[in-house]
């Protein structure tokens, strides 16, 4: 019996004490953005360093001016990565609280109607559950074996849920201590209930605020109107002209860095059996927008795009009033991808945006910050490793997804420890993480653990 | 020495009587708005019909669900138009009272720095001074020839200031009493203090606000962004067609009658001597908007406008929210001019809208009561005659002028009793109507007098 079969044969074996740890740490209330659960919050980070330190991973809580880290180590100079394991400890709040069928921090196993067995409470997926799935592996790795494979250091976090304020600055500070040779994150999900999956491109970001000026005053448009220019027209034809009639932005420039994936990978996901329908069904729509001729996942995940997040400008109550107002406003995101340049995107947009202003009005940015898009490489040998641990476990290969959205750790990790991350998590879309009745399958707990016992294994290999 | 000139020496010899009388006037503090001054709105109206009654216009106050109408009449079935006078009593608030330099209803003369002397008090020009620059003309009129020259109604309103709620429902029980051959209004202004005007055109107006709905629910532009339909990049779209690159509208025969003005209307305007360069430098801009190749006066009088008052969709708080919002809202106002249809124009935007809104996407409507433009036939005898006799008395051609907003009483007048309006008033620029430390010239009240006898002395003329 290989080294690895026996650690799974623990866990098998084990799965219910990890259940009951598991559950020690879900009834406690660490609701990070209410601050009368500071107390539950500390209470969670002390379960954590203890929990840590008794398998053998020397942890400590690091104090912040917010809600604390915690800290641990297990490294001996093993060949093979040195790996950062990362989780949040915080959970959502739970309000509706007469919405949820139990108490919220009085976990249970539940089976569905279909026989699924479920872990039900606040923080069972995001992300009590995920990140205990690789406490108990690294536990079962060492029991078994006596140590873990690699180096491992653990970072998890407390304020997760309320805009990781004290991330920065702690990032910063003991850059030395945390900066490893990759960062494994348990925060994201599965394809589907069968297939595992790694998400290996996030988009990036960057935005600006336009804020259009005419007259000095808001004018009367019966005195004014046709003579006086109105910002609001101004600012619709700024929003109008950056995409053209096959969705495509105009923005000169805008599509270098672009990559296109490469054919094996548009044709896995095509295998992935998405569905457009289902996708836009559920929030009342049909028709997929933007760049003609592209897969629906290459619009969600591959494709840069931008979107006009709020406008306004002028008189917005009830009835008619006719005035020209003084002012427009208009907030754009543009999500990037590949290798685009949020500062060379954010010059162009200016550029063109100054174009669109006529003699009269004046134009005002309020910059916001830009980050480029972040991606493994396909051919990384972390990545490799994690996609054949994951399809070890599963029997299914893992799909290698892009996110549409950011996951800040990723780019915090990427930008100021310089480190790549691989983001595997076992959630699925019916967890209902931040809404009433959150829950985790026990399969993923119980295969999650496995899985990173077998990502560890993999990792050690040459 | 004829019957007019008499009319106008007995005006000239009572003058400071005149003047007491405006002054008792001015005196009552009849802000409609402030219904503290419900009492002193009546007393100006019992006022007005004890002063019609006692120069021979016999007068009643009329009571509505508001404040009072004052009506009177004197016709014996002259031959020559009856004409109906129309006036308000009623003034705007006074506040801010801390930038009066006296009370506001102490009237006083006082002599400004250029030596030019004005009537000093809230209502002196708007509209207390000029609607008895009528009741004087009258007076003089009956007092030297025992009658007037033509059959003559009045109508004074207590309720111009605050929207003016019972006159419809006054107009439509009164009708037949009310209806006359032309209504004579006096509550606008002059060109300028050497130069009367008549006001012959009145821009109508259509309105209409758009609701653009796409998803079910706000959106999150990182998992949708690219994907599912944007309504704030569809209404900006429909905004930015609505001109062309040369600032004409392109809705499909919006310009439909639209009326050229005759060279010699346009000609006379050129020698007004209108300066874009203050109308524009007074509130901030320099370039004149609109079609290319029109004058000022014409983008302010005679042209057709579109002007969006109010849009907005998403987020408009501070930062960023990467929203993709549910819907997004624009109002919009055309201008009307000429014989251009409200219902057709209405018609043809909610078509050129409907066409842009793409799959996913629905619109609403929210109507708006539409009214056409309004206007005197220059050929008309009562302009003819009202141009005359200001031109007689100001020594300066009379300049027939446009006016770019609106004045409702005069649509209610043409739709609910189909009667023209010719507007005549003595008002300047200067004023301060509506602000503190009104003033109404003397030169204005005391010729503004002899303006209506010489007015009425021609109306009487085959």
């Amino acid at each position: 019996m290989s080294t690895i079969d026996k650690v799974l044969a623990r866990i098998d074996t084990d799965l219910d004490q990890s259940l009951d740890r598991l559950f020690d740490l879900l009834k406690i209330k660490s609701i990070s953005t209410d601050p009368a659960f500071k107390a539950d919050c500390a209470q969670a980070a002390d379960w954590l360093a203890k929990e840590l330190t008794s398998i053998g991973i020397e942890a400590s809580v690091r104090e912040t001016t917010g809600h604390s880290m915690v800290v641990g180590h297990r490294k001996s100079g093993k060949p093979g990565p040195h790996v950062l394991f990362y989780g949040h400890y915080d959970v959502q709040p739970v309000d509706p609280l007469e919405l949820w069928k139990d108490d919220p921090f009085a976990p249970s196993i539940q089976t569905k109607e279909d026989g699924t067995k479920v872990i039900v409470a606040r923080g069972s997926a995001d992300d009590k559950g995920q990140l205990m799935t690789f406490v108990e592996a690294a536990r079962a790795f060492i029991a078994e074996t006596g140590d873990l494979p690699i180096d491992v250091s653990v970072l998890f976090e407390g304020e997760e849920e309320s805009g990781s304020p004290s991330l920065h600055p702690f990032l910063i500070a003991n850059k030395d201590e945390l900066a490893c040779d990759i960062a494994l994150v348990c925060d994201t999900g599965m394809w589907d209930a069968k297939t595992p999956a790694i998400s290996v491109m996030l988009r990036g970001m960057v935005g600006d605020e336009v804020i259009v000026k005419a007259a000095n005053r808001d004018l009367h448009s019966g005195f004014y109107g046709g003579a006086a220019q109105n910002p609001n027209h101004i600012v619709a034809s700024i929003i109008a002209g950056l995409h053209d009639e096959n969705g495509r932005i105009t923005l000169p420039g805008f599509y270098d860095g672009v990559i296109e994936m490469p054919e094996d990978v548009t044709a896995m996901w095509e295998k992935l059996g998405f569905s457009e329908e289902a996708f836009l069904g559920e929030i009342g729509l049909k028709h997929m927008r933007g760049e003609k001729g592209r897969q629906a996942l290459e619009h969600v995940w591959t494709r840069p795009t931008c979107e006009v997040n709020g406008m306004w400008g002028g008189y917005q109550g009830a009835g008619t009033k006719t005035v020209i107002p003084a002012e427009a406003h208009a907030k754009f995101t543009f999500r990037l991808v590949g290798d685009q340049d949020p500062e060379k995107i954010q010059d162009a947009f200016r550029a063109y945006v100054r174009s669109k202003i006529p003699a009269d009005c004046s134009v005002e940015f309020l910059a916001k910050e830009g980050s480029p898009a972040l991606r493994l490489d396909f051919d990384s040998p972390a990545l490799q490793k994690g996609k054949k641990a994951l399809t070890d476990e599963w029997g299914t290969p893992a799909a290698l997804i892009g996110c549409g959205g950011s996951i800040p750790i990723v780019g915090d990790f990427k930008r100021m420890l310089g480190m790549d991350s691989l983001l595997i998590g076992f959630g699925l879309e019916d967890d209902a993480i931040h809404s009433p009745n959150e829950k985790y399958n026990l399969t993923s707990f119980h295969k999650g653990i496995r899985s990173w016992a077998r990502v560890l294994d993999q990792l050690a290999k040459d």
